[in-house]
Formats: C-alpha cells, structure tokens, sequence
C-alpha cells in the first residue's frame, strides 16, 4: 500500500493551480472531467504520489457540498492497493465501512471505492488500483 | 519534493493506532512525545511515505486547540524539501506566509517549518528536512 494521492477541494481552479504550481514547483500534468461525480480534477506529480485539485462542475456535486459545509482544504487520501475485491473484502472483514461496496470508475484510470470517515476517526479514504491497459 | 507524512489529529491515540494498523496493514513502528508542541505521535511506513497520527498530551497542545475546533481528521501534509533554508526563502518571495520562517525541531529527527493555511488555500503545509548526522 501507498499514498497515491491527496485530494483536494478546491473553489477556483484556475488560482488554486497557480498556487500549488508555485508551492509543489511543478506543473499541474493533467485536468480531467469526472462528469459523474461533478468534479473538475487537476494533477501534480511528487515523486511517487499525486496531489489532486477537486473543483464542483455543478451545484449538485460532492465537492460543492463539502465546500459549502467545510470550505476548500484536505478532502481525502487515497492509498493504492494491489487488488480492490480482495481490498474491499478484508477491510469490510475488519470492520470498516464502505462507502462503494463494489469499486466504481474514477479519475485518473482508476478504479476506486471510499471508506465511510465513521470507521477511519473521522478521515475520509478512498482505495483505488490502477485499470489494467 | 516529496509527500513526506501526513499528518492526523486523533483523540484516542491507542484506539487510533490499532484502527490504523488495520486499515494500512503495516505496524504503528515508532512513538514519539514531542514536549515542546504538547503532542504524543505514531508513524506508520507506507512505501516512501509516512502517516502520523498526532494526540495532544496536554490542554495548551496545538492538536487539543485543533481537536476542539475541528476533531479528529486531517492536521497537515508535508513535503520533504532539500534545503529548508534555500525553500523557505523561495517559498516567501514566491509570496507564502510561513508560520516559521527560520526552522524548527520536529518530530522524527526533522527540522521543520509550517505554511499559514491563508497562503495555500487552507491548507495547513509543512515542509521538513532530515537532520544530518
């Protein structure tokens, strides 16, 4: 297990990129559309993780609500695992909740699911593996 | 630059440290009390990457006033630099605001200094440096 990337939420792209340009001293490599979640995405390399920039494309996405309750900020770790199904079945196994009981397509060529923050003290976490080509 | 850690506040350092062995599957592998911030941590190893979890060993901690206010959750991230004298002036002209501007000890022989929030988007950032032997 790795830290694959740290997301997150952003109000306006287009400055938060020019920040984290600045502050990470590498440019944002990707954007990339999440049309079913409703979020604009933008990615910075650092060594062997990502940093993701989570921007709402729409009043009804995830991102808008949590700015509208949290403002921008940290809005979760992901931590890529080898397999999802058997990932999935060990963490429920142990007493974690899931949030996607069965992994759905994420950004970035991933497949992804959320732990429920109530079984993480209160961190919201996403596991995901890469898709296979 | 690197993720180095991320940083996580949490109320009940024993409970913590086992949910989290669980969740990353690798040992809490170190302890360590920082008196002079008030805090008690544990590091977990993921790959290059550190997770800390952060509990305050007294009421004038930083992580008491933060678990007051916000929780447990996310604290801060760190990106490991390699000059932190060189990085934090490159980070002031570049108009950050650094809670520290000359570096400080840390935890896990680091010398350390944070970024204000105000200045990444409301983040809080740090960025340490191994001591040399």
């Amino acid at each position: 297990m790795k830290i694959e990337h740290i997301g997150i939420a952003v109000s306006d792209m287009e400055q938060a990129v020019k920040t984290y340009e600045q502050l990470l001293q590498t440019p944002c490599y990707k954007k990339e559309q999440v049309a079913s979640e409703g979020v604009e995405t933008a990615f910075f390399q650092l060594a062997d993780s990502k940093i993701e920039l989570l921007e709402a494309s729409n009043e009804a996405s995830p991102i808008a609500k949590f700015l509208s309750k949290n403002g921008p900020g940290f809005h979760h770790v992901a931590f890529e695992v080898e397999n999802m199904e058997a990932e999935i079945e060990r963490l429920q196994a142990a007493g974690f909740q899931l949030i996607h009981e069965i992994a759905k397509d994420g950004a970035d060529n991933k497949r992804i699911a959320f732990l429920h923050p109530k079984s993480t003290g209160s961190l919201l976490v996403e596991i995901c593996q890469e898709k296979s080509a």
